[in-house]
């Protein structure tokens, strides 16, 4: 926006009365010049504001491509677990928000970190004796977002940087930037189904690094690390002295043949910030209800952390009254069988999913063990016609009309990630669908028969 | 908190794996070295942490009294009418909630700024030809505290200052000062109502304003501004080219002697950042539904404002998504009945306090004319006892069991404020009491005699 000059002598037919009687006066200019300011218009958007930068949509609104309108769109790009209807939330969940709205005991002002029944409720669910907590080590927030943002507002000055996974969630680095904290990228490792490089996570830690990021199960590569890997990120961040922030939401989203350890409860020493929130497990995420949990075995935060998130927590109130009156009921009440089901069917399509991608060629999905995301390496070798993994699922868009995030989004071009809450047709009319657009694509006879035999 | 020095030979049992191994190869403090990190745990809380300061919650904590046991605690001190349970929400408002989450489609991510048709409907309920609105000039908000924090960070940059009222709502200085906004503090006339001091608040002007807040109606004053008054702070806005964040939050509060005008209806030019909810006039605060209204008639805030406003608000990603499916039933179908019903309790108590604390000596309270609340002026001369009024209403606490916020609170001392949202029984049982205690400490023949002419 170019400033804007008003024009003082022709400001329209609405000006105000004590405007004209200055203007009259003549003093309307010389007020301006008597404090050194110039009386023009430039309102620019701040520093903070430009910083804040969304890279899933920066990418995602450059893609200008249309699906094709013989096929119906597909898509399996939004980590949103309600778009298709398939997966409602529990009817006790329903019943408890209607319980909290009767009791009308829930339209007032919260304290800002949640009201004190409700932090209990939450320690209550999550405490163990490898991990105890109380009410006190729980902040209530404004979804598992707010959680983040207040977990790194607290550990982090500007100039100051922090360890986030690669591929990752995008929203760390965005709240990051925007605060003026470095980001540093560790790489995870496909072929070891996506655990940390932990030689490189470590070269990376400084004296200004504020914490590492660990996010488990991941986004987007539905990947969970197992008791020893998670101990091995634990010695590191022991070694190194470094707090985690764990960004936990996915928490128990794990397929039967695999088990979530929250980082927590292997850790003797290290001070972690457990983000997690009702979000994917309860399938309400636009209701905004995430949370903090404070492990601080060894009181290495003490309380200057935890007077910190008090005082950052006043900013904007935390989540909704309403979600809180429920939150008790909604923990305790939600039948196991509503997890276990919501489960199978990931596990089914994650099952599907891989099994009809592994058959493609030139592709090589990387399985999953839990959450709700599923990555797929593109042989781009194969494919010479893609400059890389954006113009891959553009194409993928305008032919087939099958919409998957290209994972630049997540920091590592020449994947791409599949959502796999969708109904198990759609996955499975997808799959064909990207099998067609592989196989009209693909180049390389040589590569086609290596591949066959890896199979 | 003082830093903590981890043993790095003697850490307990759990010591996981890898730490030992790279203990027994006499790795792990060569590897801190050659980082030139210690291997000491430093966690600090962060200086925005720090720097976020409630000033209301600092004084509060301060005044450690009890209450008189013998007399049950009257609490007029928190801007929350729901405490009571005198004014409870309308039934049209919990039945828009309950269908919302009947429906089952209020569950998933909105957009950040929210869904259009909730931007739609605020656009539509607060649009008139004066200051017309669509859905795109709709930013949907974490409550209006959120509203607030996004104008800031969208406005201004740290170093740039903003003005602000005094006395004032605490929250614009907390959500400055941590954002590194220096606050410039203009003066509002209790002998006019709590009219702004225009000359005060232009003299503050200078080539680093960032903005003006305008409170209307005001927290705490109870104060409304006359059309004629607003446009006056248009004049001095549009003279010295200063954006305005317009708090409108207790917008159409006003009794009926009066009229709210939102200042953007008055605005031919100057662009404002009107920001509201549906807490206080539907009486859900705790919902956490707010918004920001972008008013910019000459095009003065441009693309920029707008997509600085739409980048900052995927931070947190904005309001509880049942409250948007409800939101539009909420502001269409709540029946008239149920404002006129507020107010007119609301004015009842107002004229009750009013009158009673106008006959108590040593006590001048301000007439309001809208919102919730009543300040109330100490002649503290006539009180030797009371150094200011974080002790006088500190006494009154430990005699009288009162508690009102001190206006120090609000960088206004000897004030105090009184919530006029407690049923009338509490009201005059309070000002009963007020009374006692006046009575007991006033000191000062010929000032009580003064007093009595005035009246």
């Amino acid at each position: 926006m170019d400033s804007y000059l008003i024009q003082v002598n022709s400001q329209g037919d609405h000006v105000p009365l004590l405007d004209i009687h200055l203007k009259t006066n003549g003093n309307s200019m010389s007020l301006g010049k008597v404090k050194g300011r110039k009386p023009r218009w430039a309102v620019r958007a701040s520093e903070m504001s430009k910083k804040t930068f969304n890279p899933v949509r920066a990418i995602v609104d450059s893609m200008k491509v249309d699906p094709n309108p013989k096929k119906a769109m597909i898509s399996l790009s939004l980590g949103d677990p309600t778009v298709f209807g398939n997966l409602p939330t529990n009817d006790e969940v329903t019943q408890a928000m209607k319980e909290a709205l009767d009791s009308g005991r829930y339209n007032g002002y919260a304290p800002s970190v949640g009201y004190q029944s409700c932090r209990e409720a939450v320690a209550a669910y999550y405490n163990c004796p490898e991990a105890p907590l109380e009410a006190q080590d729980v902040i209530l927030t404004s979804g598992c977002s707010q959680a983040i943002e207040l977990a790194l507002a607290v550990l982090a000055n500007p100039g100051q940087n922090i360890l986030v996974p690669r591929p990752g969630f995008s929203l760390y680095k965005t709240l990051a930037l925007s605060m003026g904290i470095e980001v540093k990228l560790y790489n995870l490792m496909p072929e070891k189904s996506w655990e940390i490089d932990l030689k490189h996570l470590e070269s990376l830690v400084d004296e200004k690094t504020a914490c590492v990021i660990v996010n488990n199960p991941s986004n987007p590569c539905g990947s969970v690390f197992s008791k020893s890997h998670l101990q091995k990120i634990l010695a590191v961040a022991s070694r190194q002295c470094v707090p985690i922030l764990a960004d936990e939401i996915y928490g128990d989203m794990v397929f039967a043949d695999c088990k979530y350890e929250p980082i927590a409860t292997l850790s003797t020493n290290v001070p972690i910030l457990s983000c997690g929130g009702l979000a994917k497990r309860w399938l309400v995420p636009g209701w905004r209800m995430g949370w903090i949990l404070i492990h601080d075995r060894r009181d290495i935060f003490g309380n200057e952390i935890r007077d910190g998130l008090i005082r950052l927590s006043q900013r904007i109130l935390g989540p909704c009254t309403i979600v809180q009156g429920a939150l008790e009921r909604i923990l305790h009440r939600t039948p196991p069988d509503f997890y276990h089901n919501t489960l199978s069917i990931l596990k089914s399509n994650a099952d599907l999913c891989y099994a009809a991608l592994s058959a493609i060629p030139g592709l090589q999905p990387v399985r999953p063990a839990g959450a709700m995301y599923l990555m797929v390496e593109i042989e781009m070798e194969h494919f010479p016609e893609f400059e890389n993994d954006v113009e891959f699922t553009e194409r993928l868009i305008s032919e087939q009309s099958v919409f998957c995030l290209p994972a630049t989004c997540f920091e590592y071009p020449n994947f791409f990630r599949v959502v796999i809450t969708v109904p198990e047709e759609m996955i499975l009319e997808a799959c064909s669908r990207i099998q067609e657009f592989c196989e009209t694509h693909y180049q390389g006879a040589e590569g086609a028969q290596d591949l066959e035999c890896d199979k």
